[in-house]
């Protein structure tokens, strides 16, 4: 039996291993520097200067303030706060809010909360590659808009958003409106620097880039208004109260610097695997990739869909030869359900379930999207003549 | 120089140092069983699997199903999903809720967000000792009142509240009624039974039994109607979006299981420890223990007051010895502050600002609290000395 001998992971974007230096640093802190930050006494002091680093690491990647840096549990908690935190406390400015059809539930679940609470919500469509196009989100911001929420690489397809271009349009119309951008799959990735593109929010997660689960962080340029959304004890200047993580903190940050390190030439040797695999991947019958394939697209998401051959199944066929990747988005709760996404960027029908993401990161070798295109090669038709009959 | 040759941890009730066992079963969530339970091929199963048995010894420890567990991201977000999300989804039924002058802030300041929301909060006081009486929560329990809150054990004194009690005193005067009870300080410390408590909503938390922060969780009994308070992917039933923190929930499960198989046997060490070293310190001139120091108290946390020595001067001449306590409730932020439980048993004035906490765990030895009471012997003749010239 050689399948399972090896594990091939290509569902980096659901999450990811976490690199063996942050597991190490975690597990000091865990044993060694356990002490909680509002403690007034050395164990405190030391938790604290966990912290501090934390936010130097951070604020140094953005190219921000450690001020600047609220610490959350997740991805989709700094997009609540963003979204809930800034509506609230600016909803004397306007009630409008603009996001786009293609966003993380995190940020389309939480716009339709906001309706709940009153305010109009604007959902803009996207082109046939899944980009958002900076004049519509111009055309769109209103003098009582507060708020637009656009996502830095869509998680599902790998469309990498012209977000500075994006942030300059909407302060021309409307310098008061609020940028925030949801980096959860960009972050780590990308370059990605707040003030220069016009970002006012910014939200990134832990686990999608080899740190721990459990950790986010949210990104506030100055003078931001913002309101909690948890009350308790106070912490991090009384925007999210609760024990502050510190080893998840200390590990999300230590795998940010450890990705940033590399980033140029791990983004290459990404997107030569992608490359390659979306030129052999091709030629094979009946295969459609969703978004952008080229430079524009992100690295490290390919969607691909399969005439003829539901999602799950080709999916349980590629595991049974160790190689895992996502049916869809994986980052939703798994029922399955039809993407909105793939909805938005026109997909015919016969893809719709169809469509599987395989994601990289740097822990991928070249031969690990070999390994899937073989077996895409080989299952394809087999898995074709299987369901036809 | 012998000082800081060796550290006595005494402030477990800000938070604790992580089992071994836990870091380790942790770091090989983080390095191997990495996945997200979302996702469908074999790492999100065995993700789900690590998830599934954490709620199977949760739910044993609380006799409970699996299904009454939500995982959170610490006991304050447990708290603000109970009250915030129990006071929406059962408005129509009432806006009153009542509380207790000594809750957490994560309790006290979610109910002030919720008299914002609308709602009418009562505040009940307590005894010299720090004890709710049941019969004044029966008394203030009307037909509108939809939640009551009462801590189990507090986290400043260790006041231990007679939660059983007022669960049946709530049902007995409406039976609709929600009873919450933050047992971040008493889970891991003492048998918690919440059905046969009338207890509907209960918080724990892991970093105070020996498991990692960043995690907490929420006890919800059949048929309670709550609300969510974050938006996104639906994961847990929908109750708690975002992607479960897999290594954190399972290591805050391993670490209650440790904590509970010997429970009986550590309380008691616990206790011998703490009468010992009460026994001892109240010889010392101008030493006054708040809330009870017998029995019926926590045996894990001492609070004292030294007559004419401010907090800070005391904890700083402590930590110089190596020995950690805490000024009050390090709970919240580091922010000094008159702490409302003293002032709610009517702590003399002289002593509010001249009160520590120490509080112990399983990790503690009889002779950690012996030197803390030598220490005690010794510095505080010396500190009054010096202050008072």
């Amino acid at each position: 039996m050689e399948t399972k001998s090896r594990e091939i992971y290509l569902d980096n974007s659901a999450t990811t291993r976490v690199y063996p230096e942050v597991a190490a640093l975690m597990n000091r802190i865990f044993l060694e520097e356990y002490g909680n930050p509002s403690s007034m006494h050395h164990k405190g002091v030391e938790a604290e200067r966990q912290l501090r680093q934390a936010r130097q690491i951070l604020a140094g990647i953005l190219k921000g303030k450690e001020k600047n840096l609220i610490f959350t549990s997740c991805g989709t908690e700094a997009d609540n706060l963003a979204l809930i935190g800034a509506a609230r406390a600016n909803a004397r400015s306007g009630k409008h809010l603009i996001t786009t059809r293609i966003e993380h539930p995190a940020v389309l679940e939480t716009m339709k909360y906001l309706e709940s609470e009153g305010f109009e919500v604007t959902y803009l469509p996207v082109d046939a590659e899944g980009v958002v196009s900076p004049d519509d989100v111009a055309d769109a911001v209103r003098e009582d808009t507060i708020l637009v929420s656009v996502m830095h690489t869509n998680n599902e397809i790998g469309t990498v958003e012209p977000v500075a271009e994006i942030g300059a349009a909407i302060k021309a119309r409307n310098p008061r409106t609020l940028f925030h951008v949801d980096a959860v799959q960009g972050f780590g990735k990308a370059a990605i620097y707040p003030k220069r593109m016009h970002i006012d929010l910014l939200t990134a997660s832990g686990h999608k880039i080899h740190g721990p689960k459990g950790v986010g962080v949210l990104y506030v340029a100055d003078q931001v208004r913002l309101r909690t959304i948890l009350y308790g004890g106070g912490q991090q200047g009384g925007m999210r109260s609760g024990t502050e993580n510190v080893p998840g903190i200390a590990g999300m940050a230590l795998a940010a610097q450890l990705s940033y390190q590399t980033l140029e030439e791990d983004q290459r040797r990404l997107r030569a695997m992608k490359t390659a695999f979306v030129e052999r991947v091709s030629r094979i019958d009946g295969i459609r990739f969703n978004g952008r394939t080229d430079e524009k697209s992100a690295a490290h998401i390919i969607s691909l869909s399969a005439e003829g051959v539901r999602a799950e199944v080709l999916l349980h066929a590629l595991e049974d030869r160790g190689i895992y990747v996502s049916s869809g988005s994986a980052c939703a709760s798994n029922r399955p359900h039809i993407s909105e996404t793939l909805l938005a960027i026109g997909t015919p029908k016969e893809y719709l379930e169809s469509t599987i993401r395989i994601s990289t990161s740097v822990m991928n070798t070249p031969e690990d999207l070999e390994s899937a295109a073989a077996a895409l090669e080989e299952l394809l038709p087999m898995l074709r003549r299987y369901t036809r009959h």
